[in-house]
């Protein structure tokens, strides 16, 4: 027994490894109470199970706190993408808002589309016409620059629907999905199809997930010394497409290990959830399935954003948790 | 105060926030007795000093915990890169254990100069030659296999001088200084122009540094599903080259903001030093300067590894602190 007072323990724990790394959670620390907008169920039940088997010290499926990775999709599986990327949807504010700069746009293609809400021209345009714009809106300024842009889009900008910021349309249940784990040892990461500078801005804040933990896709970068100041300079390339098979080779180049578990909610995320779950070991694969029009969106297998078709078979194949939103979830956004 | 055993003492702690990031050390908690192989001098002053200000919370020069990113190289900064980077000599043992399988090896260049120890004529395949023994060497099996590869090597390879693993041939102040930030609430990083492949698998036993802490230069990979196994296959070809300009790069693109310290011993640590300590705000740039023949080697201008001559230059210009291994380090070695 020792007799301490803070500042005491924060030197006694200075003195000893704990510093060094993550602090070790006992045995069976695993708390249900702290999902509070997931309903009982199985889905719940499987994510519990699974939290309580890793981190039981001792147990035959004990995973050390170092090895404890978790990767989450973004679109779809932490906050909204209907009816479109956010991302799309900044991109096309960004065409608007830089036109002045670019009459040429006016009656260029895919530009004039945008433009002009021309939403059929703008699907004809492609994915030649979409790199094009994302180029366009991305590219040729420094990533101080862009970090500005987005945070400054993020703050005005409105979800159509529900009329709030993009930061809030984050699903309740995942936020406290991600804490739970975290306090159960594990460092989350984010593993997204969208762009790597893109999410970083805001992901501390919005998620709990430092810039240093998030993979996602990217263009190249140029260092240059300008009058002195080191800055880099986006360049019009891309560098790394952090979707589908890129996932796993995102999770590799960035983490170095496997994840033990990983969330999705599309094919997109599908070769992500196979690398995480077929690797021996108790291992979670989740999938988020959209069923709820009601308070969300209902969409899988047809659907332009987010599509879920072969990771829905793959998921009934694996034995990955589906959830059901209308039914597990009791809660979807913190603003309800 | 409390009265608290082991077990409450964890308890306490998970039920705060402590858990979820690393805990923040007491404002002047800074201890000079961590570093115990530095002499005391200008070096480790400057160290000392830079750590006493970023931590003193309310001081005017304080950086919360979660932006204390330090960066390290690691050939020449963290273990030794003479007479050649330990790299180098696993290629060219590595053609030398490959060549049953390529018995066309004897008669093809480059790889016929590495099995006749010719090394005019290694020199003179130049760069070119550098990437195909290196593709040869490090593409065409899976991650995990080339993992076991590093690893088997290592296990039995010998610093030719110093007669002992390569991981042992590892700076010990810098072993400390690692472990000196670590306990002031720093992030350690490695970013390095070696093969990010090549130093995970050693990176957390050595320098205590995880996985997904290390930055490096990379190939690329494909996911495979092989009979029900995902795999990622090595391909020769080129990813990333995280030398000089590249490190910058590699820093955002892997950590997504600057470092506030960053480490180096030669020019390709340049831009690095300068995107680090040229952002505003209190930096630490530190050069490690091989001064020291006896005890390790010395070179700086002129040498064929860790060549030092732009970033000397750069060093007293901004004042980035220059260790002289002679002067400033008690020991090199654990062994010693």
């Amino acid at each position: 027994m020792l007799t301490l007072n803070r500042r005491m323990l924060l030197s006694t724990l200075a003195a000893s490894a704990v510093l060094a790394g993550p602090l070790r959670p006992q045995s069976g620390w695993a708390q249900t109470n702290s999902l509070p907008s997931w309903n009982d169920g199985p889905a719940k039940a499987s994510i519990v199970d699974f939290v309580a088997r890793v981190t039981a010290q001792g147990g035959p499926d004990f995973v050390p706190v170092d090895q404890r990775i978790a990767a989450f999709d973004n679109d779809g599986t932490l906050w909204c993408e209907q009816p479109m990327y956010v991302q799309l949807a900044f991109i096309l504010d960004r065409v608007k808002a830089m036109v002045p700069l670019h009459p040429e746009w006016k009656d260029t293609q895919p530009f004039k589309a945008v433009l002009e809400g021309d939403l059929r021209a703008l699907a004809a345009s492609g994915e030649r016409g979409m790199v094009e714009l994302g180029m366009a809106t991305h590219a040729g300024m420094t990533t101080a620059e862009f970090e500005k842009i987005v945070s400054d889009w993020l703050a005005t900008a409105r979800h159509p629907r529900f009329k709030r910021p993009y930061t809030e349309i984050v699903y309740q249940p995942m936020l406290e999905l991600l804490a739970y784990l975290r306090a159960n040892g594990f460092k989350t990461f984010i593993v997204s199809g969208g762009g790597i500078e893109f999410m970083r801005p805001w992901s501390e804040k919005v998620y709990g997930v430092p810039p240093e933990q998030v993979v996602g896709s990217s263009i190249k970068t140029r260092f240059e010394m300008r009058d002195s100041a080191p800055v880099l300079f986006r360049l019009p390339q891309v560098n790394f497409i952090d979707d589908g098979p890129g996932k796993p080779v995102g999770i590799n180049e960035h983490i170095g290990r496997r994840a033990i578990a990983a969330f999705g909610n599309s094919d997109g995320d599908l070769e992500m959830l196979q690398w995480t779950t077929l690797s021996g070991g108790v291992r979670l694969g989740l999938i988020v399935h959209h069923t709820d029009a009601d308070r969300e969106y209902a969409y899988d297998r047809q659907s332009h954003f987010g599509k879920l078709d072969r990771a829905l078979d793959a998921a009934a194949l694996n034995k990955w948790t589906v959830v059901d939103m209308k039914r597990d979830w009791k809660r979807i956004f913190a603003f309800e």
